[in-house]
């Protein structure tokens, strides 16, 4: 492609920083007790709209596999442990069962899970200003993923970076702006809107696949990401929740002392329900078919009382 | 209500349980190696006739909260730990996160789950005739929950006994036949049709939240479910997947020889998508709100490979 | 017996307690940086006649069996999962493994287990007056169970109540007095020294295996264990270490305001190496025969650095 | 050091293996429903003899300490949760409690533990020739890890093998032969005999210490290890168990189709009580400053019925 795109994003200040987090903050909007964050903005009419878009009656999962080896992303692997095989038999005759155990960390770069309100605190406060004893050793008291046990349904926009710039994923480091943002939704001849959900594509997943998985941290090889400064776009245009690969994190940021500052802004400042460590590689190829990159969306965390997130499993329908 | 109600069906033979599994059987129908079962009665069409119930937006989750507490009907509670909360300085500086764990089995009965098609055996098979010995201590080979990866999407129709009989839930022991079934579905002006997803309520959940949860088991009081004979309806109208509170068995069984009658046909004979131990407590006021007994489902199991049934939160969307 | 048994003890108001807590209280004895408490009492020479002890060469535990269903004191049952069988064709050929995995409480009321001193606070301190925030979501800072990693050799003396008392077991609620324990030793033959480990049986597990577990915190039925007071003892004889079947304390307590009050005299004054929840029904059978009532005793935890506590299986020897 | 050492062994067939197999078999030697092996060596005169071992009153862990981090050699990480800390209320009021959890597998090459005579099955045989289908999805019928359960006390006898050859440690690939074994006995001026523990060093652990975990499977570097024709000699000599930092295998081994032959001889034909993966680190400090390389040692697994090993923390006592 012809179009020179600038893979990292002007280093901010940690003043500039402060700004922001308080420009995009939607501390009290809501009410001191809000536990929904920007979902509040995803209405009745939204979810309407949203199921106007099943129009071919696909369905396609953005969750990755569960991952049950330990690799240089995967420090805490599932454990998933068979309790009876058909080797037992059963006192009470007919038929005979065979059952299973999952034990999985809730957060974790190759377990694709929902974040809590409670998920995230910067400088000592949770969103909404709530203080960080709310977490303790025996849960979350508020703002926990039970916020979300009816699900999170609506519209879902689809930006695939990757697409926009003609590669098969960004490299780690690289930071997507909002000016590029809004160039793929150009592209795509879509609009991030008011109670969408922003689905958003590094090929995170797909390097992963491709060139297996690698440390994405501080300490390793880091990730692609967006720039901190494109939060203002999804606290103008209203948006309701945000699913990525990857974590939407650019590691290292290009925030002054802030190491991942989408979560900071996102969750503390934003209350935004955030997800991790999704796949699109079954997804891009039902848009590319279906020609489209908007299509209803259905997830739903685990009703887990006190949980800062959950394991799940996002279904896209077109 | 003056309607006088059959709470036991007629007992059935063992012979006439054999004739009946052969006649719900759907072994080979969809080819030596399907793994969904009546999911395949579930088309494109059905998804957007599904969507297209979508009128007033409500979404309302079909799940118990997790049971962390160990009880008569929970042998197995789930563990939930908080593994970081914020008395933890990270290294990377700001912001801090809070992280937590869960360890669930992926049956039980009063864990909101679906089952995979391997989780059954009768008389030595699993739904098609395939061996026992599919499922090992590493897993099972095929027919595990990943077939359902992409998640149900299709139209639920509730039918709710209670509300039918005009009681607050059916007792432990009593059975719910064909023609009750039926009865339901006028009272609510539904049908039950090809690719529907069947909710079942016997208020099971809600006599556990009024009374206190009770061993449901053939060791305790039993509890609610269906007629084996009623399986014919569900497989004549071409049913596609089966959400019960309970399990959808009456215990004790009215089947001879055969304990979990329900469980045999519905996932070894007829290869039926099933779960177990829902709650609708919250779903009937939507339905009685919106006075209509049908609405969209959306149920996604996590992706694990391997597993014979995995916790999930389904969605109805009104 | 003739013997009139005191089986309460006189009630101790909050500041006589508080008297007793500066009396037997250890901080600072051993330096400000202890984390062997009591054990510094355990010298070599003691390790050496300990083991002069071993005369016919028996060995016995002192362990109650893992208990993986849960129960009236049971709340977190220990998870046993077989991970591989013999059903699985190993790539490796020839030999086939099988396998398993535990998970468990460190603590609680029926898994033999012993306390680390940074389990305990009382008013806000550890043992030698640490602050509560060396123990974190992390694990313990200081005083965690790899104190005790060398493990607990030495002179094992069983005062068994029961017996001295002529009956099975003391009920919940009764509590042995400084005097009962002097009188268990004169019956005996044996004294309580410097540097030994005192065995104290109350029959609590016998009572369980005759008439099965029961919930003995303050919303069941109690417990049996020791007066308050006692500690004194425990204190002049400049014992090292405590193994009771129950945890040692009377439930309810006999001291005004403090619920566990052999945990906080015990551990946070004194520095105590304490542990819960064993069985001597195979021990009083040894001792019996032997006729007597000392042996050499090694115990050891698992090394789990940050842990508050350890599962293990204390062995005496004859 | 001017002596030659041979660090491989000779190759061995299949059929050799086979002979060596009968050879040094135990299978019914103690009857046909034997669960303690080589523990029956292990007589009470014995354990009044390996207390006179304790002179100098000093005792040492033989464990590693538990691993909670993924590595090379750690697929199964530890799980170590912090359950509740200080930041919890107790509605008992004081004192207040710190608990944590540990979740682990029972085996692994970097979790100090003893192996249940079940763990090995060798052609679809385990020890005494019980049938492999003894071991289910329900843990195992027989020879689990409570035929241990009173504890292993014997004298212990190190042979401290990069000690004879004056090397830290062996390096992956290289055998100990039955000759290098009999060098170390007279080097240090011991012997092993009717019923002792043998505690054998490759330096498997210092090297870990040193240069990091290493995979030491057949897809990584391999391990050191004894050849397969010495377990003649513990046959012999009667040995009765086995206490090794690695496993006791050289891997590549030396046999012709058996990978792991030291487990197939030592577990599945001889009964022998094996341990795998401890560290000697701190033993052979103390080895050296007392001069001698015999002592007591007091093991004991958690009690744990159907396990097919368990956790364990050896300790050595001078």
């Amino acid at each position: 492609m012809g179009r020179s795109v600038k893979t990292s994003a002007r280093p901010m200040s940690a003043s500039e920083f402060e700004k922001l987090f308080q420009e995009v903050s939607n501390w009290e909007r809501w009410g001191p007790n809000d536990a929904r964050g920007t979902l509040n903005y995803l209405s009745p009419s939204h979810v309407r709209a949203a199921a106007a878009l099943v129009r071919s009656g696909r369905s396609v999962s953005l969750a990755i596999p569960i991952n049950k080896v330990a690799g240089p992303d995967n420090a805490n692997p599932a454990i998933h442990h068979m309790t009876v095989t058909y080797d037992t038999v059963w006192s009470h005759g007919e038929p005979a069962f065979s059952m299973d155990y999952l034990g999985c960390a809730c957060h974790g770069d190759c377990h694709t899970h929902i974040d809590a309100l409670c998920h995230i605190a910067y400088k000592g406060k949770l969103y909404n200003g709530k203080p960080v004893n709310s977490v303790t050793s025996q849960g979350a008291k508020i703002m926990d993923i039970t916020a979300y046990a009816h699900g999170i349904v609506g519209r879902g926009v689809l930006l695939d970076i990757p697409r926009l710039r003609g590669v098969k994923w960004l490299e780690p480091g690289e930071a997507v702006t909002q000016d590029e943002l809004e160039e793929a939704e150009k592209a795509e001849g879509v609009r991030l809107g008011e109670g969408d959900i922003f689905v958003f594509r590094t090929g995170h997943h797909r390097r992963r696949l491709e060139l297996g998985a690698w440390n994405n941290g501080y300490d390793g090889e880091g990730k692609a990401g967006l720039d901190a400064a494109s939060m203002r776009l999804l606290h103008e245009r209203k948006v309701a929740a945000f699913l990525p690969d990857g974590d939407g994190e650019t590691v290292p940021s290009n925030v002054e002392g802030v190491a991942y500052p989408i979560h900071a802004l996102q969750i503390a400042a934003m209350g935004m329900a955030c997800s991790d460590s999704l796949q699109f590689e079954e997804l891009v190829k039902v848009c590319e078919e279906e020609h489209r990159w908007e299509f209803m969306i259905v997830a739903a965390p685990l009703r887990l009382p006190g949980g800062t997130g959950s394991l799940f499993n996002p279904i896209a329908i077109f």
